[in-house]
């Protein structure tokens, strides 16, 4: 009998402990009440996440041992292609997306379409073609000037010599039978621009990218797969460096505004494309977070911080913010940029413009190292959402601010794999900032080059890792990806609103 | 003039938010002040481990590709071994041994040894002998009673069929030429009991230990190999299963009370050795936490509960604590022994002892997962330690209960990596549990298993792992694992006290 009075009264001040340990999570502390439909569905989707656990999961794949949900994602992937849990999500309405850098958000293959409509575009291999294996022998591209065309038929030729360029066109139409002819061409180029399980290293497709007629389609397809995916919100970086723009002419000088210019263009016409679809919530917009690369000079920094107030003068409404990227470990940390960051604060108060550092911060293993310093500055300099943020949870009085100032992380779970800072899900800090009720926005980095393209993945990934997480944390993951986007409150209250609608006709599919 | 100012206020912000962030930190919390001198073994000791980072680390091993400090432990041990913090280390004094479990607390061929010298140990394989790659077809040994013994001569004889008994002496001398003869036969036995990078699988030795002569041999050799590597008190988990201890006779009839009688035996030995040679600060002693194992049926646990609480009442020196042990993801979880384990806290008040639960727990990558949710449970039931606590820091509210109510986590970072719980150091969690003040203890769990012996190479591992780890970290520590241990009061002051002269001892040696 005492045992019996013990054990309810263990049970209940267990069940508030748990309660209280988890009462951070955003999901709990929304003041949204979760309608009747949300949970049923929610617990639709666990019993089909259980489901494909023992099954799925279990079955034996030739090429992939011990198969898990939350497995490295480049191995895992053609499982995840195979769950019914994946087709829910690919349905999901996703909010925002508000960390992907600009050069690696479309599809090889459809970059590498676009690239063959230009006569322009060469190419050239640095070493031997004939005989350097077919992968270790990455093509470089550019784009020439009609003077300076190439008259080189084939890679295959004997007289070829390294580094030397021919015209994409060509180099595709004369690709060796042997190497499978064209078809062999278009996967020895999209696996020049992608990664596979085995080499977790990349492969830049700037030159491909950086064309102007090539760069507007470009942006066209990233907004379009997006929208496909339910992201109905973008704020995409874009890297400026001084030059890094070619005309269709192959003269490396369109100025950046042009690239605005472009930006723009594009976003209006999906905006109106989906508004004549009858679909004007599907596509809130799009803004620039203005990027730099940490190997500049902290004087040529001043340069890049000026063109970004000229450009925010003339484009406020796609100026979204600021950010230095590049590898942290390896390049400056923030604190060797202070004086032009802090002067840059100034800078604003006098020009009357307000451009919100977003930096990338912490995206590292280390404890204590100067990436992990990042932390710090990127703080205190006010920065109103944290890049990746990988290491932020070894810092309690870090975590506390974040959550406190409402500083939103910018999670990459599939790109935090691929880049070796974890090898799977289980091991990820993600579960760390639910818990502690840090918001977090999930993002995709550079999908092009991970193969997780849209933000289907990212949330598979997060939601089959945890039985903590359900349907309605990817829910409130999705509201805060507006929440602590850069839009103005009423651009916001509309942008949830839209996604409020789309989210109730989501679950209500899963229902029925 | 103005940036000037403004820099310099920002960097004394700066610290001042990293000083903060960092303040929970146990070496930082202390109220002993460091010495001058510690301060400059300290920096030494970051000097060479910088130095080394840049040229031991960095060298080519052709067995090893892409060495870095804190790397996985089994394929970096040889690199380990050749460093100077490692021999710095190595004397270092370490305070209590709080998380061991003894059937793998010796070297395998010290226990070949000592089951070399009793006739009546016998090994069998269940493969056919010849047929069978040697590596996959292990030994199981037991010992016979001498009605019994084996008149086998030779595994590789034609006439033995697999599951037949053969002596381990006969077995030995009579190993054939082309497998290496006697030695052959070592490393064979030897490999059986321990692991390699390359199958991280646990085999049982259990077979040679729990025999009574050895079983004594065994605790001595573990307790001088302890004091060598300068760890001055031992708490060890010891599974008890009903029966489970062979005589010298054969028989399985060594009852629990035997156990203890041996293991206080052998203490009080090792103690009068110690004093002998005139260091009596080197071995405290040593006490026992009750283990059993999470397959038995919540039943049967009330067996075990009154056995310990018997033990305890005989021996209320050698018995620290209770424990249940085993693999926290596929066994039962504590919710449910939850009668039993409330239970136990009425039978000790009514038999007036105090055996403070110190449960494993959290020892997993799941996310709400039964072994993630032991740890509310362990903490529920009053866990004087938390034994692994790996997703400890997954909880806000445990975090903090764990900080504030002195709940120290046993950490074993290499037993971590060698289960998979993490490929390398930079993944482990313990920075988080240092950085928030969660006191931490390291240990080394199963160390004959892992190779780990000591502590040596664990406190290897914390220290190369981290910028923020240095030898004072490592002393706090140290002191931690004194003062979380089960020691009474008088007890601890007299193990800090002599901990506290080996320390002074060891900074001067580093100085000079």
């Amino acid at each position: 009998m005492s045992t019996d009075i013990d054990l309810s009264d263990y049970q209940t001040r267990r069940a508030s402990l748990i309660d209280e340990d988890r009462s951070l999570r955003r999901e709990f502390i929304s003041s949204r009440l979760r309608s009747a439909k949300e949970i049923e569905a929610d617990k639709i989707v666990r019993k089909i996440r259980a489901l494909e656990a023992e099954t799925i999961w279990q079955q034996d794949y030739p090429s992939i041992p011990h198969p898990f949900p939350g497995m490295e994602f480049l191995t895992g992937k053609s499982i995840i292609m195979r769950t019914k849990i994946f087709e829910i999500l690919s349905k999901m309405p996703k909010g925002a997306l508000l960390h992907a850098h600009l050069d690696a958000t479309v599809n090889a293959e459809f970059l590498l379409e676009l690239a063959l409509k230009q006569p322009g575009i060469h190419l050239r291999v640095n070493k031997p073609f004939v005989a350097s294996p077919l992968s270790e022998n990455l093509p470089e591209f550019r784009i020439l000037p009609e003077t300076q065309f190439s008259n080189l038929l084939s890679l295959a030729d004997v007289s070829y010599t390294p580094g030397s360029w021919i015209s994409l066109q060509n180099a595709r139409k004369s690709f060796p039978t042997h190497l499978g002819g064209q078809d062999g061409f278009d996967s020895w180029v999209v696996g020049s621009m992608t990664i596979n399980p085995a080499e977790a290293t990349f492969l830049t497709s700037t030159g491909l990218i950086r064309v102007e007629p090539i760069f507007s389609e470009y942006i066209r397809e990233f907004f379009r797969s997006s929208i496909r995916d339910g992201i109905s919100y973008i704020e995409a970086r874009i890297n400026f460096l001084f030059k890094n723009m070619y005309g269709a002419d192959g003269q490396e000088n369109i100025p950046h505004r042009e690239w605005l210019v472009m930006f723009d263009r594009i976003m209006n016409e999906t905006k109106a494309e989906m508004e004549a679809q009858g679909r004007p919530d599907d596509f809130i917009g799009a803004r620039i977070i203005y990027s730099t690369i940490r190997f500049i000079t902290s004087e040529e920094l001043e340069w890049y911080l000026e063109d970004c107030i000229a450009l925010k003068k003339e484009f406020p409404h796609l100026i979204a913010g600021f950010d230095l990227v590049g590898h942290e470990d390896s390049l400056h940390p923030l604190i060797y940029y202070i004086k032009p960051l802090l002067r840059f604060r100034e800078r604003q108060r006098e020009e009357g413009v307000d451009i919100p550092f977003i930096f990338h911060a912490g995206e590292t293993l280390g404890d204590g190292t100067q990436a992990d310093i990042n932390l710090y500055d990127a703080i205190l300099l006010g920065t109103k959402r944290i890049g990746h943020g990988y290491s932020l949870i070894k810092h309690p009085k870090l975590m506390e601010t974040c959550r406190l100032m409402g500083i939103a992380v910018e999670v990459c779970p599939i790109s935090g794999c691929g880049q070796r800072l974890t090898s799977s899900m289980p091991m990820h800090p993600l579960p760390v900032l639910l818990n502690t009720g840090v918001p977090v926005a999930l993002c995709s980095d550079d999908p092009a080059v991970f193969g997780n393209m849209g933000l289907t993945f990212d949330y598979y990934q997060v939601l089959v890792a945890s039985e903590i997480t359900g349907l309605s944390t990817l829910g409130a993951l999705a509201r805060d990806s507006i929440e602590f986007s850069t839009l103005g409150e009423e651009e916001k209250k509309r942008a949830l609103a839209g996604f409020e609608r789309r989210w109730e006709t989501f679950v209500g599919d899963i229902v029925e």
